[in-house]
């Protein structure tokens, strides 16, 4: 969708609510409700979504009446400053260009971030835009390096050819347009520390690969990119986590989404993504039990309550995962590999586990 | 200094211990002592050093022998499996290449990766060499744009031409060469988000500056690629971070060093670099009061002890901004400046403050 689209759809949001002030109603926007009690998870898409629940907002309803407004105000916002100019921005900025006094009163319009956030977040299911249409930003963090050229704000950029950094991923990739993609599968890793091991091993050259990693938390830009490359390119994604609880969730955001992000599942989600390692398997594999890591009670708690999860529940093989990992009373990172070699990850671990198709899904 | 020459100061260190063993003596390693006791803030020279206190370690000593093989092994594992191979590693990584039983024994050479952190800190003190000399890379974290061309691993990388994402800044930049700079300065911020601004409204071309972000913490990697573009092609560094103590400590550290790598300050820190906002006074100039968030105990906490470190202590222009933190009660935000106007900061804002030299030294 275009950013012409993205504005007529605000502005038609905002032509229906002058309707309904001219004809002397109630102004009133109808939408999802986001709270847990309409959070689903899709046995069929395999995705967290929102149900059939919906609310509304109206001007003229005292416990209603800031939200409106506040909503209101982060549309005005994001048409006239964001849309209107084409500049993007991140929430933190949009706070600050919502935070004013209403006219005539006393009253902030937002005190706190959380009110401009859930305004986008509300923004987000009215329209049915995205964060990203909508030119809101969320963080910046991540490399890739691989066969692809891309073009992005009129430059060619080819990852094969930014030595030992990459290309920073930005917030907002919704613009990039792949010119070449020459690559048989993509390597999602969340520790930016292996992917320089990969590419100063020219991993991605030898394997026909696509490395891309974060530091901790998959930010909406990453997900969005290795989304778009398995989308456009078919490509397949294999995730590649420590061997503990935090990398089993980290792959299932990717994979099922999340809960804080059920809204906007359908264009972040990959069902097709596939778990890589680390394994508790791998553990016996490649002799790892040397370099344990005992688990606490916040890991114990934490195995608990994602082992319940809806998208895990019924899942053997994960379910038996957790299982090794609690009786294990331990967890293994991917720098454990180390041990065994400074290239054995990416000289036989990670081409032997793929070539074998040993994947979890 | 190459990768030989490294090579060659850890086998000198090497053949010095063998040497004493041969002659029936107790190996011993002398260093300077890196405890508080040792650290100094040298005003001659405006930076946080060693002083002239030394110990030793010796291997008949039953308090330092284990650290005496930790250190020993450490360099062994540095000289054969990186420097040898050419390879880098991150200190995770050498921990687990490290972690071993000691032959003959139940006990492990490292338990905990503080401990190969210690001994790779020695063994910077020990040879006068960098941990990036020594191949052991610190975190992977920002990205960089600017009229700016380098060769990294053979590859030619123009930093003006990488669309919204920028180049991905790596935790080692010993070899990147500068082959083109055309810059009058570098602006170097603590944010990201900030950095999407600058970058998506061309800062870097219209300004004709080299625009630097982090996300939290300044890396290594950034503090070496500053400090060598200050140094080798005599650029002007400003500094642009949130109105808050953890601000100006995060500019003091560019400038002075941090105690914990006070052993390292001649590689990392840059006397030259100057502070540009968000100061106090930009609170009273662009009307950002409204925007105030209110200091909370920690805050004050922190400002009282940052104010008394050795260099702040005398500084009067520091001490003003200190002082008036704490009369506001409060701190403001680099973001709070998009109140003003989406591209306030790009189009007013920082080109009027650096035009005026508006700077705190």
């Amino acid at each position: 969708m275009s950013r012409e689209e993205a504005k007529k759809t605000l502005k038609d949001l905002g032509a229906k609510i002058t309707h309904q002030i001219k004809k002397g109603k109630n102004p009133e926007i109808e939408f999802p409700l986001r709270n847990l009690s309409n959070i689903i998870y899709d046995k069929k898409s395999k995705t967290l979504k929102l149900g059939n629940k919906t609310g509304s907002r109206s001007f003229f309803n005292v416990s209603h009446s800031k939200k409106f407004l506040q909503t209101v105000e982060v549309a005005s916002v994001i048409t006239d400053k964001l849309l209107d100019s084409g500049k993007h921005s991140s929430l933190r900025d949009v706070f600050y260009m919502v935070k004013k006094t209403i006219p005539g009163t006393k009253v902030n319009l937002v005190d706190e971030q959380t009110e401009s956030d859930k305004a986008i977040e509300d923004l987000e299911v009215i329209t049915g835009l995205s964060r990203e249409q909508l030119h809101v930003n969320a963080n910046k963090n991540g490399s890739v390096a691989g066969k692809v050229v891309i073009e992005d704000k009129g430059d060619i950029i080819d990852w094969s050819k930014l030595g030992s950094g990459g290309w920073a991923i930005p917030s907002n990739v919704e613009e990039i347009k792949f010119k070449k993609v020459d690559a048989a599968y993509i390597l999602y890793m969340e520790k930016a520390a292996v992917w320089e091991r990969l590419n100063e091993d020219k991993f991605w050259l030898k394997q026909n690969a696509i490395i891309i990693a974060s530091q901790g938390q998959t930010t909406r830009g990453i997900r969005r990119l290795l989304q778009r490359l398995y989308e456009e390119h078919n490509l397949p994604i294999y995730v590649l986590c420590d061997g503990d609880i935090y990398g089993a969730y980290i792959y299932s955001v990717i994979k099922y989404g999340s809960i804080a992000l059920a809204h906007a599942s359908e264009r972040l989600t990959i069902p097709g993504v596939r778990y890589l390692g680390i394994t508790t398997d791998d553990i016996e594999k490649y002799d790892l039990k040397k370099h344990f890591i005992k688990l606490d009670e916040k890991d114990y708690a934490r195995i608990k309550q994602v082992a319940n999860y809806d998208w895990f529940k019924d899942n053997k093989e994960w379910q038996r995962q957790f299982k090794m990992m609690k009786d294990n009373k331990a967890k293994v990172e991917i720098q454990a590999l180390s041990a065994r070699g400074i290239s054995f990850i990416s000289e036989e671990y990670l081409p032997k586990k793929i070539k074998n198709k040993e994947f979890i899904d």
